[in-house]
């Protein structure tokens, strides 16, 4: 049986259920999957197989599996930024993994009552930096694997063979973030830097395009306090900020702190990607109203 | 816990469990979601977050995140074709909402047993036609809030921040649809007409085409009962209505009421999208065999 | 109540519960789905509602919606190699079904304690042929219709109306794969002809390509038993086996095993079917190291 759920929206009152583990996650039997393995054959499905096989009431989430290829940047922005909307004590498995059966090391992270499992390539770096309470542990693959009772991997599909096996446990409560290996404190960092702070700008970048062709930054709204009058721009074009899409009339471009609180170029009813022709990397300042500054994206 | 299921197939025996509340909807615990996110990013997988941190117990089915962005109509024809297929009792959270944040209303529809949460831009225009015991309520959303305790949503997601909130409760059968707000009779029409019916001819669209490349359009077969031998008219060309796409040699045209009751032009193993070069919107109409009639398309 | 499970990794154990079926199928309420219907529509969904309509507590995992469309062959060549990694017990809907309506068969198929349903039309051979002790029964639709209170299926959407309701009800346990009609021995072989051994020869083909661009073969790993140094031959290109994609710098072609056993040519942290400008149907061959052997693909 999975242990009972705590919720985040009553994780504080005196309902929740005392753990003798010495981390903070107690699992409630949900648990995320984040890959670039997109969506043809039995990829992600034998990933959900090996899940059921060991937790058969797993309640399990695809969160996307559309992660650009070989890209663990964003996979680590989304989950950084989405994780806390799930249950505490889910799992979060993620698997955008180019160095899989290479020496690369996987880890396990405990971050405000929910773990993350994925390998140690970057992926986790945003995750890490959500708190300085982040506990992360290195599996120690030969003592988890005689522990589990895991079957010998493929070299290649680790997210099946190790993390799913692995992910299963953890979920049904049957281990421990800190017995999975040693506690280590440096990881591998973002392939994309986090934004650069200065008195009156903030630099950043797009880093993704959601469906819609609103232009996601890496540029927290927290970074935005110290500004008056923020002024957006980007390839050349200066935005201040709006409420919501509809704020304009269909057509207009305009910048936001969105619903996962950070800074994004949007087109009402449009496309603000095609509109403009900006993709991931391309440079985003914060700056104040009236100020000059260099022109970003020129 | 979640109330036990009533379903399609049992609802009128001597085991539907009483309900003393006034409207017609005992939720069974499942919850279906339609969008036009896709499904790059944490957004669908948020909306299913925020259902089971108050559900845990949600069985949630994605109906598809594919609707063609802001583009409320799809999602309204496909859910008031699809509902009867989920078990009564079930919630079907839609959110196709260009005007999210905006002062757009947010409605909650019961219909036949299943309850409906979407913005009243159109969306469930089709679902309410369906019958006329629909019963339709404008979400006070100060009061459902308070009610609910429902956090400050974001401007932009209100799928997630309020839309599954809701869902969640309506699911758990701890809010009634007639506790969310006013009842009202009056709704945003839907973008689509629908067909215009004169004596021998029905005139209507393509509103949608699958991924097989087949053309279905907003007619339903049961408008064609006036006839005698109908006959589809669309780009020029004209159809018998046929039972299967097997019927015919591979690669030939053919119309038929497909399994959601609504007239589809179709190419027996291939695309009648690509063959006929039509698109939503094109107009089809039916005639009867022998009578010219206007060719539609033309 | 679905019937308790028995997992892959304890199915030999004494925990084993006795079945007094005839049959080697004991249901543990898991059902997964494999479709060529994409992600538009309805369709996946309403399949879904049917499950749940009859197995309210059914967990339904999506294998894949993208098999190319209206190519079983696609769909048994990953089903016959993914089946394992889900619980024994598991049922198996597979619908790639051009001959929807017609007169073709429906079977239904035991291998290894796992149930599969699908159209005779060469989908589940590769299932077959994994094991000697397959048993394989033709649906009798009109006795399965009477016994389960089928009601009349439409012609175009089997997978909703027939093959979802057989579905649910084996995975309740509440039919026998051997109730549903007669045992057969014979059926439609795949369309894709498996490959052809000889001394020091394999030759087969491409039967797929994954999301990152690999080029997979139905080349099974076993089939390389009798090789000293087995070289991969396609579209003039020779590979030597390596372990892992990380074995070779990125932008390096590479062949190798792959996790679901089969030969697969890949290309490091890019796209092999880019590269080389080779799809599905394309000839790949295994020689000796050292031996010329007639070059494949040219």
């Amino acid at each position: 049986m999975a242990p009972a759920c705590r919720f985040s929206d009553n994780r504080h009152d005196g309902l929740v259920p005392a753990t003798h583990r010495t981390d903070m996650f107690s699992a409630c039997g949900v648990i995320t999957i984040t890959t670039d393995f997109g969506h043809q054959g039995p990829f992600v499905a034998t990933i959900k197989g090996s899940l059921l096989a060991r937790l058969p009431q797993a309640r399990i989430i695809d969160v996307t599996h559309e992660v650009p290829v070989y890209w663990p940047a964003e996979a680590g922005f989304w989950l950084a930024r989405a994780y806390m909307y799930f249950p505490v004590g889910s799992v979060h498995v993620a698997v955008v993994d180019p160095g899989v059966g290479t020496k690369r090391d996987i880890i396990a992270v405990g971050v405000d009552g929910h773990a993350f499992v994925a390998p140690d390539n970057g992926l986790l770096a945003p995750v890490v930096l959500r708190s300085s309470a982040a506990e992360i542990y290195r599996l120690d693959w030969e003592a988890t694997a005689a522990r589990l009772k895991l079957p010998t991997p493929s070299a290649t599909f680790h997210g099946r063979d190790i993390f799913a096996p692995i992910a299963a446990e953890l979920a049904a409560g049957r281990v421990a973030l800190n017995e999975l290996g040693p506690r280590i404190t440096e990881i591998v960092p973002s392939w994309v830097e986090e934004p650069s702070v200065a008195p009156d700008q903030v630099s950043g970048v797009v880093i993704t395009i959601d469906h819609f062709g609103n232009l996601i930054t890496n540029i927290d709204g927290d970074l935005l306090r110290g500004f008056r009058q923020p002024v957006v721009r980007t390839g050349g074009h200066s935005f201040e900020l709006r409420r919501t899409y509809g704020d304009v009339q269909p057509g207009t471009l305009l910048a936001l702190v969105n619903s996962f609180g950070v800074v994004e170029i949007a087109r009402a009813e449009q496309s603000a990607a095609e509109a403009l022709g900006l993709g991931r990397g391309a440079p985003v300042m914060i700056v104040e109203q009236g100020r000059a500054g260099p022109a970003a994206g020129r």
